[in-house]
């Protein structure tokens, strides 16, 4: 018998009492007592988004929120300057061109976060639509300076900021309307501890604004049409009710958990790992900037880290995550976002002992794991 | 203690050992074992399907999926043929027009369905680049000739046929590759007795071709991407892992009933409430071609639809749906798709009954029933 951990940036595990509360008896959406759970999440997503704006909902992965973001307010022609740090800033520029939208392309070395001079200096130059950045780079286990960048963005009336929240918000603190961040997007199954299959985002009055403009065609992802249904506590679509069901209770226990206490655990348990991998002589592979839901480690030299992602599996059921594209067989990703505590840091990092000792790789077993104890 | 009773035409009741099987702990999908997964739903959505072809996996309600196969296969300039006898209908002609396809629409009366031979006239006359229709149009409760209209289609190399079949597949025999549909589209909400959030659909070689061709933007949607990764067993993006474990426990539990055996369960329990309808006197909205999946029944003179939704709300916990738009207020649709039996059927028609007899419709009660019954 060894337990299935799923220690990967997402999907995430749900909770035991979220899963027993998608499991009971389908609702329709269209009906009063379907509505009043609509209403309830609604409240309780703008204390977690710390926002007045409505917190819009689509039956989509967080792609199909980053499409809706970029082809609501922009249109073929408008310039978007994108931060490209990773695979999900890449994303952005390719929905982009997709839809017709000019895209100048921020590259930024993989394991390292924006400058935000560099940003400064774009925004100076042209009259872009909209700088859309990941608050943090899942691919790279990067945080972006968003505070920073929307404050810069500000200054410019018809440009808004996007920030790609799926694996920060709530994990740090990001205060949508204090910022000015304009729309923010999230996914269920990160942070929120849901199954994916729900996206939800904050839309400003500045982003209203350009959607009025926005020429790019859509329907589906419309969401001048969600906003009319939100406001009658409804979705333009059939929506996920199962994963909306969920969602009021995470958001629930997120309330009685409080945003500080949330943003302390998990900066704690991303500490933990960092001075565990160090203190074995691992490298982060983002040192400067290390995301608080996803530490990306280098694995020793000569060792493939496809090798300890397999081990992991094969040995202790575990699934962390490998490198993508030039990274691949460089580091390992694991994270720690949602539902997991000290203890779960305390797991994964032996199943890591364990494995690198087993590939060859020479060290002082237990002394990393010393280091999560530490922080007990 | 008053059951909650799910009896509308979508989203429709979850089995109990789907809810459970749902509520076991998440899984990642990028590990072998959820490709194993895949592999089985794609083996069994084609048994579904009847067909050889792929078919894709979105997470998306089944609008998405609507805007998916117009998206794909057709470009701005294009024109094509929407049935619109429907609310369903009607969302075909404004997603094409939403992306810049010229759309012909052949209005229905609502309750009727559409001439086959009105079809013919249109597809003489103009090229059009697909032919879209329900199967069964859940607003109106109407079976429109999806087979002729395939034949149609046929002669015509570059014009295809989708099919909406949300509220139809796995209710009544649709072979697809044997009538030339060239998408058919399935949402989880409906027969496949899942939570909402995931749609599939099914795409012909001759779709594929318009595919190669077609200029509208997509990117979320973009289903040659989708095409690629089902080939390796995965999905473009996250794709709802719960809703897909979900979904191979459905198809397990469909094969062994069997799809002549379940076409049969959903005839009889269609034609027993259409029976039971007739025998207290009450007309049938769509009385030449009924929908087997929902039924849609004239309130009495007099009697507003929407009290009867209502009454069935408050006084037995149960959802119906009433009509929309103009017949708002005149029909109520009972839905009878997914998991449902005959004595569900004796459950929602007694309560209607009830309903009817309270608000003052004279009838001799208990004749709707005794048809029901007999049918068992």
């Amino acid at each position: 018998m060894m337990k299935y951990r799923l220690m990967a940036p997402g999907p995430t595990p749900v909770p035991e009492d979220v899963l027993t509360e998608m499991a009971k008896p389908i609702w329709h959406h269209r009906t009063p007592a379907f509505e009043k759970v609509m209403a309830e999440v609604q409240t309780d997503l703008k204390w977690l988004y710390q926002t007045k704006n409505d917190v819009l909902l689509l039956s989509s992965s967080g792609t199909g929120a980053m499409e809706a973001s970029l082809i609501n307010t922009c249109s073929p022609g408008d310039t978007i300057l994108v931060v490209d740090g990773g695979k999900f800033g890449e994303r952005f520029a390719k929905i982009g061109k997709a839809f017709g939208v000019n895209v100048d392309t921020l590259k930024v070395t993989w394991g390292q976060a924006v400058a935000v001079s560099a940003i400064d200096e774009k925004l100076k130059q042209k009259d872009y639509r909209a700088v859309c950045v990941q608050a943090s780079e899942t691919s790279t286990g990067v945080e972006h300076p968003i505070k920073e960048i929307a404050a810069l963005v500000k200054n410019y009336p018809s440009t808004i900021a996007i920030v790609d929240a799926i694996t920060a918000l709530g994990v740090i603190n990001i205060p949508t309307d204090e910022w000015g961040i304009d729309i923010l997007i999230c996914g269920s199954q990160k942070a929120l501890m849901l199954p994916p299959g729900l996206a939800t985002l904050s839309v400003s009055d500045k982003a209203w604004l350009l959607a009025d403009k926005s020429t790019c065609p859509k329907f589906y992802l419309n969401l001048k049409t969600e906003r009319k249904n939100i406001a009658a506590n409804t979705t333009a679509w059939t929506p996920p009710v199962s994963l909306i069901q969920g969602l009021r209770l995470v958001l629930q226990n997120m309330r009685k958990e409080g945003l500080e206490a949330m943003f302390k655990r998990h900066a704690t348990m991303a500490a933990s790992i960092r001075n565990a991998a160090k203190a074995i002589g691992l490298k982060l592979y983002a040192p400067e900037a290390p995301s608080t839901s996803v530490s990306a480690i280098y694995a020793p030299d000569g060792i493939d880290s496809g090798k300890i992602v397999k081990n992991l599996r094969e040995k202790f059921n575990m699934t962390i995550a490998n490198g993508q594209d030039d990274a691949k067989g460089k580091i390992f990703r694991i994270g720690h976002l949602g539902y997991y505590d000290m203890l779960d840091m305390v797991a994964v990092w032996s199943a890591i002992e364990k494995s690198l000792a087993d590939l060859g790789y020479k060290f002082e077993i237990g002394k990393g794991v010393a280091e999560i104890i530490k922080a007990l």
